[in-house]
């Protein structure tokens, strides 16, 4: 299986910006890497249908229907293109009974489930859970300029060993700080099964040359 | 202006189904009063590319946009084509500061705001953030077979009269209960410029019958 | 009444140094003010049985009672002590259904309530649920160095202005950055009925100097 | 060490009630076993300076102090008596991150931490974090008449197996519906290491003959 190299939107840019960014993300997509884009839920649709690349959910609500007025089921979510979604994002964290009901919910729609987590032990919780993946992300290198694989290569080779522990099929994702193709690399080499990132390439003066550099990171 | 026939969806159907139940309310829409469905936030584009009638969301966060994964930004409620959204429901309740807030963002973006109400005393302090409307439900009564136009009278009566002398533009709205088209009727005679409902036609029997029983209700 | 002098202690310092903060204020009690400590609710009876001065809750649930794990309820806050709690605090929001809720059983209570705001239009909306007291508090300015009777005058001066149109036997006090005597005394000009402060006391260097100065503002 | 019998008095009676009862878990207390009562925390303090055996809260924040109005920290628990506390139970879920951070405050303050689950998965979860014990509590079944132990006995027996292979210091109480010696026997036999009650004891009709029940199942 490809490494996972998911870029989130969070709410930064209009629509047509999102669109122009994935279309630059899709034109440099390959075999070596699996692309998907994590968008606001009511951009899921116009998105999906034009994308070739993979399009996320950014939360997904622990609910299978009915009279919950507001709530993002995962129905709703595969129902408009959603290939997965993010869950429990640092700033969208939820509780962990609703964690549990989300990740069942979505396995029976089908949705890959990406769960953030903020250092080793909650990674190793989350493990418990049985998600897809693992997206470890220290809050204090979030959007900062200093990758967790060169700050805290120690947390991401520990939340490796852990989750592995607890259940070898859960992936791990390295995010907070990736900008470069080395950071990328890195990753890879700390045991990381992808990456999850969003300023570094939604916030990149050169849009291009922030996407080359970082997908360099997946060539051997 | 015309009397609001507001529908609320919940995540009660799915979307091929809603998509049904809004072509029927399209079917019997008329210049007496101005049909809008309220959706999950993913169905927004599929329903309202298709429909006539508005389309509404459920719910909206208090952010313009930026870093904030797993927000519902106005912006993008606007970008695929809602008109409005509530804003408050009793199944998603907010902080008051956030309704401030997202209304006073709604409006920048040209979106009408419906922000649901308990009782007549949230209903005066909602009037006095001046959404566009009030929607009056009470808990007790959501989901239920008797109409608090019916059942609960003065509250309706009470809350327009309160809502008016704090803000003479801010609509009023009847919810929780409504069937028929007597209970809209009744609604209308106590002063509400429309009404909110859900089971009363998702969950109706014969969808049809059901709609032009309600909408025969605005037809003095 | 006597315009009220509310020092909030948020979770600044340990108990023995909240005893401490609070025994000094109570030496410079006086009839010209109402001094008023808002406490963590387990530190509540220790301090309400030792001193003079009354004591305040910071939050409380909008539950008589039952089957609520973790939640503090009015009747808890009346039963060690308590004269009354903050609502709806800057840093600890709750939905609007929930402030009229608790507003309501803080009255039965017997508990007075000061309900925290943001901006104008959230005062005159806590104004129409008729608590005892809004206490206004622009968000940017809370913990700084400028008072906001200073820095956004018009902000006190039409929350005044609002707040009493909605409901005359509603107070107004004033939040965010009060720090001086002067800054008292101009709360006091702009029409407000007392103070909102917690740094400005409980982090001052000299303790009574500090409190020397605040409660000159209250004479004439 | 002795098995755990813990009893949550929510918010179902006023101080005074409290402090009959727990006087009564007093005068049963015994070698067999660890008595504990659960308290909102503005009673810790007035009941545990009565009290011999443990008290503890209901909830606690992660936060080690500072400007967080209207939180509870572990710090304030601790400073009124509280032997630990319960968190995240099923009327008070907190997010997974928070869980992390509040067990290891409670950690550095010296309190016991009793963490709730909802079924096999979430007790592995909180037991990759380490408390003291997890909790398990079907939500369905608390408040009611039949004992988790007795209905659904192999989520007991494989959450004290997943629990212990996660981590073998972490043990686990048996909660919902717990309401006769038999129950907490058959708990026991289970490989919990104690029961967590409330309505059990509290809604009793005859407060002692049902502790007197209850008690029994701990011998032998």
């Amino acid at each position: 299986m490809s490494p996972l190299f998911v870029v989130n939107f969070k709410n930064y840019v209009p629509l047509k910006d999102e669109a122009k960014i994935a279309g630059a993300l899709e034109n440099h997509a390959s075999d070596l890497f699996d692309t998907m884009v994590s968008v606001p839920s009511p951009h899921i649709y116009p998105l999906s249908r034009e994308l070739k690349i993979h399009v996320l959910g950014q939360h997904a609500d622990p609910v299978a229907g009915g009279a919950f007025t507001g709530y993002i089921t995962p129905r709703s979510l595969k129902e408009v293109g959603a290939a997965g979604t993010l869950i429990n994002h640092s700033e969208r964290r939820v509780t962990l009974a609703d964690i549990a009901e989300t990740i069942k919910l979505c396995k029976e729609n089908g949705l890959l489930t990406i769960c953030c987590s903020n250092n080793v032990s909650t990674s190793r919780a989350l493990a418990a859970l049985s998600p897809d993946y693992v997206a470890i992300e220290p809050p204090e290198l979030i959007g900062g300029d200093i990758a967790v694989s060169t700050a805290q290569p120690e947390i991401v080779e520990n939340s490796v060993k852990e989750v592995k522990r607890i259940d070898a099929k859960v992936g791990v994702l390295c995010g907070a700080g990736i900008k470069t193709g080395e950071d990328v690399s890195k990753a890879l080499d700390l045991g990381a099964e992808g990456v999850l990132l969003a300023s570094g390439v939604v916030k990149a003066k050169d849009l291009n040359a922030a996407i080359l550099d970082l997908v360099s990171g997946f060539e051997l």
